[in-house]
């Protein structure tokens, strides 16, 4: 197992075992460094979701300087928890077990927000309270159609909520049905309309905390306190079309394994290897034909024919379920293998 | 976490904490039943890729008295030798890594085979059996774009690993092309140029091992000594529309987070708990809307209408990415958890 590794030898990136999952650390640091600028400290909470891996949380935290993050499962807000990371930890989720919640509550040096949508999530919340500080978020639905309540009732949940003595910090509402749009000028319209829902939410409710947006309306928001975006730092394909200014931070590297003459060939890394609900991946120099579990079967451009034992890269198509796929991420600067980060927040 | 939970407390369904990946043992029993009672013994060699847990290959061993298996992926051979599940391993794909599968043949007790369709992949096989006992089967191309070769180029290399004092066991060829297809005619007649391919290439290369199939071929080959079938064992959806006489064995139970009034409602299983290349899983007594990271979204039909913290049921449209998603699985009898199985075969 090649993570057994000793730790000063030196490695390329085309003598990693394949499938890898690649990191390629100046584009990482090109987009904390954008995203930074345009959304300093707590005005930024970057979505754990998209990486899962604490080791890239804290080089966020260390070089972007942000000290909030939310996390969509209590795996997540454990790992987080555990490797020191919970200034500020938000479960931008609606969760209904109270046990772990509880517990959380109880080892984390500071207190924990969780989002609520219903008296029966806010009846979890109060009942992990017991056990140690715990704030709600009213989480709001402003148009995507999952979690989150109207207007009225995170009126009704916020009142319950306070005299029962559970602090409020304020509202969330996720415009994800918009955050994925090529088309800029529509994505800011729609995050008028959302935010109209939320401020609407939020007269009512009240709270220093106005949580809303991803990565593709990380600009597109003046009013609220933050933005929660976890895709910027490594992106994908997707949302590789909106002309952000991120790069592409994160790849695949597989092995040619077979050539079929002038036809196709054949490399190790297979749908196992992508999140596939978004499609295919891309690749560089070649066109992917499909996939299987353990192989991609592409074609190539022009005279590009590959040989047995070729490195080809590439591209997924959405970045959170692919990250989920790897159990660690090597971090390359240009060719050379730097670090193993391992993703250690996958599973529930 | 609730693996750490002892393993005398007694759990039922709607205790496991979701999404929980679940296995129907009646069910997979009589998949392993019928399956044996068609292909009993080495007949069959289990495909270890669509499962990846040797503690259910070793049920399937028990069971179903199949004592060869296949892999896709070094790391499930490596898991398997050290079950002690290594009389008749075969490695049913290419490998470059002459390191690994050397180390591999060192370590396991019986002879390992692997696949190869090349010079080059002939040459890893060549250089791993310098550790240990290394076999061959010549990979051929029987209508699937994927690897393999043709047959001509299969009774060369045989020649040349016969030379290099190498054991050829004779030839394997997959139509992956054919074995998802609900049209049994047609699947049976795709079956039949399949193996007119294979049968050219194995009077050349000889041996006893004529290996091919899967689970929507199983009963259709009459001519090889062995099917690579994995599939029947969990079933999916997709599998489901064939009218095999197996039964869907592996769901995901989740919990509803979330009522929106009289349209919608969300559980926590989203598309980072199924494969989605095959598309979106299929719920008993709802309609999915859309997944996404860790949310089906759904409506009701006729007037179920769930409720915050109800338990829906969810069945994969891929089996094999779907448990690639999952640390465990779950093992029922009824709604009486009585084990958990490791998924401990996932990555590379």
């Amino acid at each position: 197992v090649v993570s057994d590794l000793p730790t000063w030898l030196t490695m390329q990136r085309d003598e990693l075992p394949t499938p890898a999952l690649c990191l390629d650390l100046d584009a990482l640091d090109h987009n904390i460094d954008t995203m930074a600028a345009a959304r300093p400290d707590t005005t930024l909470r970057p979505h754990v979701k998209a990486f899962k891996s604490t080791e890239l949380a804290r080089h966020v935290r260390d070089r972007g300087g942000h000290r909030s993050f939310c996390c969509a499962t209590l795996r997540e807000m454990e790992g987080m928890v555990d490797a020191g990371l919970s200034d500020d930890l938000l479960l931008a989720n609606q969760t209904l077990d109270a046990a772990r919640l509880g517990a959380l509550a109880a080892r984390s040096p500071h207190p924990i927000t969780v989002a609520v949508d219903s008296t029966e999530t806010l009846a979890v919340a109060l009942e992990a309270s017991e056990r140690g500080p715990v704030a709600v978020l009213i989480d709001v639905n402003v148009g995507m159609p999952r979690c989150g309540c109207d207007p009225e009732t995170a009126a009704a949940l916020a009142a319950r909520a306070r005299s029962a003595g559970l602090e409020v910090r304020g509202v969330m509402g996720y415009e994800g049905h918009v955050v994925g749009n090529p088309d800029r000028g529509w994505r800011r319209e729609q995050v008028a309309r959302s935010m109209a829902v939320l401020r609407e939410a939020h007269a009512l409710v009240g709270g220093e905390v106005i949580s809303a947006g991803g990565t593709g309306t990380y600009d597109l928001h003046d009013w609220v306190s933050e933005v929660q975006a976890g895709s910027y730092l490594l992106m994908d394909t997707a949302y590789g079309e909106l002309g952000l200014p991120f790069r592409q931070a994160l790849s695949v590297a597989a092995t040619v394994l077979s050539v079929n003459d002038e036809h196709y060939a054949v490399a190790d890394a297979g749908l196992k290897a992508f999140g596939m609900d978004h499609g295919d991946p891309t690749m560089v120099d070649h066109d992917v034909f499909f996939c299987s579990d353990e192989h991609v079967t592409f074609t190539w451009i022009d005279g590009r024919r590959p040989v047995v034992g070729d490195r080809v890269t590439l591209y997924p198509a959405h970045v959170d379920p692919t990250v989920t796929c790897h159990e660690r991420v090597w971090v390359l600067r240009g060719d050379e293998v730097i670090e193993a980060w391992p993703i250690d927040l996958r599973n529930w």
